[in-house]
């Protein structure tokens, strides 16, 4: 098991506008505060989004769009480097109106409302890289 | 995009005993500690739950009451200043005993056992202020 | 409602490998680095996993298998210490590929992939007792 220690860095609350796209949202503001390894999380809501299953068999991920206005149950992940630069790792639970919650990897949401925290850790570069065991890129 | 930074401050963990109600109990627990900003999560089982999910178009919440025992899948926030006092934002996953998850914003509920893990945000005060765009009191 | 307060401790990302089980992996990564109380978060993916649902009447754990590979949505817990040693209480929100989230206690999981991120709290000494009124093993 790979495990990497670091140290106490920022802590950041963040509210993404109405109409933006939140990954790429999340991902400028990672390169903006140059915040390059961390933990993230979120809840608000979203206009629409698109949630990915990973198929552990072939190795290729299924998208689930989903319409209608969304809660954002719960948004959570990592920050660390991917090519150099900071990358968000994001998993999401959404509610639509009948309280029924769908989730995967967030691929991509049209936000209402989205407040985020963020801890930054800092004191070491974790880099991911491809890993053939799961087709993904990954800590080492 | 409102990005706002803070340094760090206290850590804290909580139970919140069987039969008291979980959202005013957080706002206490955060007006006597004087909890001002940060990150909130909680795992553990309430009795009964109410679930908001807020109307994109209409700007109103409905409301979805959960009976017969349930687990808190997860429990994520943040905390800021509303009127000047201590605010927690919460959003929940809950699941009955068919394992189905229904969340939303965390309204009310009943707790059996609720564990919290605070941590606390400092050197910035951060304070909701009415939306028009949404509707709602949030970070500006 | 007790209420307990930490000190700023290490801040851990880690990957848990392919194969291994993943409560018992969390377990051992928190001796082995002697974390004693803090927080705890994971995304990624299981093979399969058990699910447990607390019956807050009967006191007694249902258990509910999921197969088919299953998206971690959410995975959310504390740390502290249960006799004497460091123990991990952690709820999971699981996608199979329909997207439909099923929640409760995290019993048992096969990793896929794991990245958990895990905050240390320390300063303080926090150990689970029985307890009467849930019939569970509860902070004081």
């Amino acid at each position: 098991m790979g495990v990497y220690e670091f140290k106490e860095g920022r802590r950041l609350l963040a509210r993404v506008p109405k109409g933006g796209e939140l990954v790429g949202h999340i991902a400028d503001l990672l390169v903006e505060h140059d915040v390059r390894q961390g933990f993230i999380s979120g809840i608000g809501a979203l206009a629409d989004a698109a949630l990915g299953f990973y198929d552990q068999q072939t190795h290729e991920y299924h998208e689930m769009k989903l319409f209608g206005g969304l809660e954002i149950v719960s948004l959570l992940g990592n920050i660390s480097l991917r090519n150099g630069a900071p990358h968000a790792h994001l998993h999401a639970g959404l509610a639509g109106h009948d309280g029924k919650v769908y989730g995967g990897h967030l691929a991509r949401g049209t936000v209402f409302l989205t407040e985020l925290v963020i801890v930054e850790f800092t004191g070491h570069e974790l880099e991911r890289v491809p890993d053939e065991s799961t087709g993904l890129v990954c800590w080492p």
